[in-house]
């Protein structure tokens, strides 16, 4: 289960930094350094953090096909799509519904407690496109204003912790982690949801 | 004593992270999310550097309440304060001064040499506060011009080193290091206290 | 021989890491705090995310004096220099050609699979220079447009990986590996040599 959900999200993150290095205009190379940096950082912090015995990848580098792979389809094919921007924006919020349950489970099987669990999960999910806007000078997607982000992780680690103290099975607690991070972050995007923000009478003062 | 200026260094970072976090307009969830990046940045930087067995908020996870309940606090009551650039700036100051005996006390609990017990209080102290920067777009107050702000971070765990080589009680040693950096800081947010610059004819060529 | 590789790019890392202080016109002690990231930064990724027993500079922090001296130098030499930007690049590039095989080495000696050397390679090679950018708001080298810089690293871990395949002795591998990557670099700031970029009809949208 931890091994099918890092794969997934290695290979749906990898897909979005593609899309920013096609937006950025960098060579093949490029796109390959851009979409495994997206693809494992998120994973790649947990495990650093969790102490783990090896990082996912250096545990397992078949994994990393799952990253270079869609680097070079996206290379070849990102100018067939409408607008790279729409297509980002979701696959992004599909990467962090299957990477925020990915941090989810590793914690769990750890035994680490709540707080632990919670934010392997929001640290799994948001870090991996955090450090691809950063590097590639985009505005972060995790703090950008209006729209739900690191809320839909953090609710959606939040719910499988919940679920599993009732006693519900573990592999249906982060199949719920994954939906609610999804309906939110897609609720968000397409309704407009979105928490009150902090406003001050002079903001930057 | 190390547990109690961890304790005290994430609670008052999480403070400035909040502001910042009020500085850019977030939402409650964003404050939490760059309050705790800030809280306890530099000192899982410094367990992950040291190899710890277990970064200290993951062998405590209570330490997050104290990242937790900061951010909430200044979320509603920060439209309170007269001017939260200079409270921030001073709370910063505050951090600066428990953060870095609290790595500098870390790196001696392990036998470490002077070389690393230096740069362990330099990047307990100034990491945190330099991602809470990065991530949200301020200046890096580490990099600000004019201001002593990594200096007053070396001169506090270098004065620690000396006390401690001349026979100092390490509890003395750590205070006399919070009291170094905190003193230099204060001077030079109050004074103008600085180094010189380097200059060149031509800045940047 | 990995001991002498990391001693030179810590070395010349920190001149770059000084050079670039310089352009931000920092203090004496701003520049020892850019030189050092600069210097470990790379190497010290490699061995978190190799999860070795001790980062490189905490097993022997002599290696200290290396990132330290050359910051000092620069402080007090740097305005003789004619064009600060032109010597900075091709530092960097020797820089680079000596940090990749660095990385190479420590995972031949870990016994790591190819994808896993060939990624030690590029972030130990690149991670530095990155770091030194994003923090001083440097545009990074690594993304430069029509320049070759990550894909010199790619190459230069790869030739190490097939000449070793084909048995070829592993100090001649790590001599090929640094002379690749530096023929590529340098043909690249010389020359133009690049790879052909993405092209979008709308790069933005």
């Amino acid at each position: 289960m931890i091994a099918a959900l890092d794969m997934a999200s290695v290979f749906i993150f990898a897909l979005t930094g593609a899309l920013v290095a096609s937006r950025a205009q960098l060579d093949i190379v490029g796109f390959l350094f851009v979409a495994s940096l997206t693809a494992v950082g998120g994973g790649t912090l947990r495990d650093v953090l969790l102490n783990r015995d090896a990082v996912f990848w250096v545990a397992d580098p078949a994994i990393l096909w799952a990253a270079a792979i869609p680097a070079v389809l996206v290379f070849f094919t990102a100018h067939l799509l409408e607008s790279r921007l729409t297509v980002l924006t979701w696959l992004d919020a599909c990467a962090l519904a299957v990477a925020v349950p990915a941090g989810v489970a590793v914690a769990l099987s750890l035994g680490q407690p709540a707080g632990v669990i919670l934010i392997m999960g929001v640290s799994t999910g948001c870090f991996g496109g955090l450090m691809r806007d950063v590097v590639c000078n985009e505005v972060p997607l995790v703090l950008k204003q209006g729209e739900l982000y690191v809320t839909c992780a953090f609710a959606g680690a939040g719910a499988a912790i919940i679920a599993l103290q009732f006693g519900l099975d573990e592999q249906l607690g982060l199949i719920l982690c994954g939906l609610t991070t999804l309906a939110l972050r897609a609720g968000s995007l397409a309704f407009g949801w979105r928490l009150p923000v902090y406003k001050a009478r002079a903001p930057r003062r």
